[in-house]
């Protein structure tokens, strides 16, 4: 059980090695869309994505408790990252297995942390392999990319800085972030309902990896219909974790074609001067769709990352 | 004579169009440099560039003092925009000479702020009789890029906040700006002469447009020995006017090359998450150059600017 006491400590964990992170505003979006978006910047988190404030709070947690020689885990790209860049920060080996597909940026970075790459095909079925042999190998601890109640408090941090900080006075109609396995969408949900009750929470997701709309419908976790989108962060589907928090507390999930999240992404480039990843420029594009359904409201969205291979842009 | 006062009404008069720019710094870069280096974000400016002060503080008094009934002005980019906002801002018409080659995004912008561009070849030649034929035709008052007392006490105030807002207690060893025609360096170096006068002020320029390493060592405006560079905002060389501020107050030119400039950028849009055009990366190239030169100092910068082609970049 995630409650508010596990975030705010989670919170309290994490703050001396993350950024509480700009919220950015700009006039000609606000202008399209007709309403008033705050987007806080996890693009300028440490290892450029929302994912340091997880894989923190968990691998701070396995540190002070003493439950492992080593971390672990499976990631496409910026958990791989914060597991790396967490692990530094404590001392303990750690031991990343990625898809070789994945972008060579995020490569590069896990190894700037000191972390080694353990490298794979890209199915799951192969990153759960690679990480049963290290924690046999090395004695690690996994530290799950979402299926965690430690990394799903601390994606919650970054909504709860969004509220504080911008939140207050006149709360949030709605606040939206995308959706891949769940971990900050079930984080940003549980610490809405707490802080900020009136406000809404909605998810982005990309209409190639859209299973979270199915399986809010049927109730039990399904698979994406097809996998093919350029949303790389958010391939993963959700656990049954995620998936009950999400029911529970999550307003709609709104999907999105790889044209409107390039075109987004492109906007948020353009416009607002600052560097994101396609993955982040999904909920932006919900709203861009669905204008009609935001019209007038107070909208906060968390920007997610902004790890893009520079050599490989979609415009 | 641009005095103290001068810039502090500038600074008055502009500030209700203006943001007040964050200044970011970024731990891997400082790490990369030996230095504290505090970015000025002038590419988060309206219109995506410090030319918005300028711009605005010249037409601002044009529009007060009832000087002309229309704006013109010839520019390869930036300054259009922000001649093509002041003029909207107070109600005037505004005639942008452009050269046919200016980006694209450029010209789309200067006509969704509302102007009327008249395209020529890319000289100096045809840019000036551009001006010159809406002079006659329409009297308009030609706010000149850089060779304008209000257009240098505009752009000065981006390094007056810089200053202010973290130069105060311990004082900037160097300010750096890049230089083109040499406005914002002129403003720049008369601020900071007045606010921080143990502050030395330096400029990066392309070897592509070496003009100001010349001009500074002659002692009149010269000519660069060729002109080919990624910089498109530095083309232009010196007036009288801003070689005279330059060499009383700057300390030195450092020239750099287009690799130098690209890979600066890059740095800048990896590591700091931002989009800046490649001509606001001349002095980040001049610094990771000369990086003895900087060893252990308090470094400021002004980033000019993020008004990119993104169908264009050089990854």
């Amino acid at each position: 059980m995630i409650t508010l006491d596990t975030i705010t400590d989670a919170h309290e964990r994490i703050r001396p090695y993350i950024h509480r992170t700009a919220v950015l505003t700009n006039q000609t979006i606000n202008q399209r869309v007709g309403a008033k978006l705050y987007f806080k910047c996890e693009n300028f988190q440490k290892i450029g994505a929302f994912k340091a404030r997880g894989g923190l709070n968990a691998v701070l947690q396995v540190a002070a408790n003493g439950e492992g020689k080593a971390i672990t885990t499976h990631s496409s790209g910026n958990h791989a990252q914060a597991v790396a860049f967490a692990a530094r920060q404590v001392g303990l080996p750690a031991y990343i297995v990625m898809p070789r597909t994945a972008p060579q940026v995020k490569k590069d970075a896990v190894r700037g942390y000191g972390a080694e790459i353990i490298e794979c095909e890209p199915t799951l079925e192969a990153r759960e392999q690679g990480v049963r042999e290290m924690i046999e190998r090395t004695g690690a601890v996994l530290v799950h990319p979402f299926d965690d109640d430690r990394v799903i408090a601390g994606q919650a941090t970054a909504a709860k800085e969004l509220i504080e900080d911008y939140g207050q006075e006149t709360p949030f109609d709605v606040i939206l972030t995308p959706v891949g396995g769940g971990g900050l969408l079930s984080g940003t949900s549980l610490i809405t309902h707490y802080l900020s009750p009136t406000t809404r929470v909605i998810a982005g997701e990309p209409e190639g990896a859209a299973d979270a709309v199915l399986s809010i419908k049927s109730g039990k976790v399904e698979k994406a219909p097809y996998i093919n989108t350029i949303a790389d962060g958010l391939m993963t589907g959700l656990s049954e974790r995620t998936l009950a928090i999400i029911r529970q507390h999550v307003a709609d999930v709104l999907t999105v074609s790889d044209e409107e999240i390039v075109a987004a992404m492109r906007l948020v480039w353009e416009r607002m001067k600052i560097v994101i990843e396609p993955s982040c420029a999904v909920p932006l594009a919900a709203v861009l769709k669905h204008k009609n359904q935001f019209a007038g409201q107070k909208v906060g969205i968390v920007l997610t990352g902004g790890n893009v291979d520079l050599g490989k842009l979609p415009f």
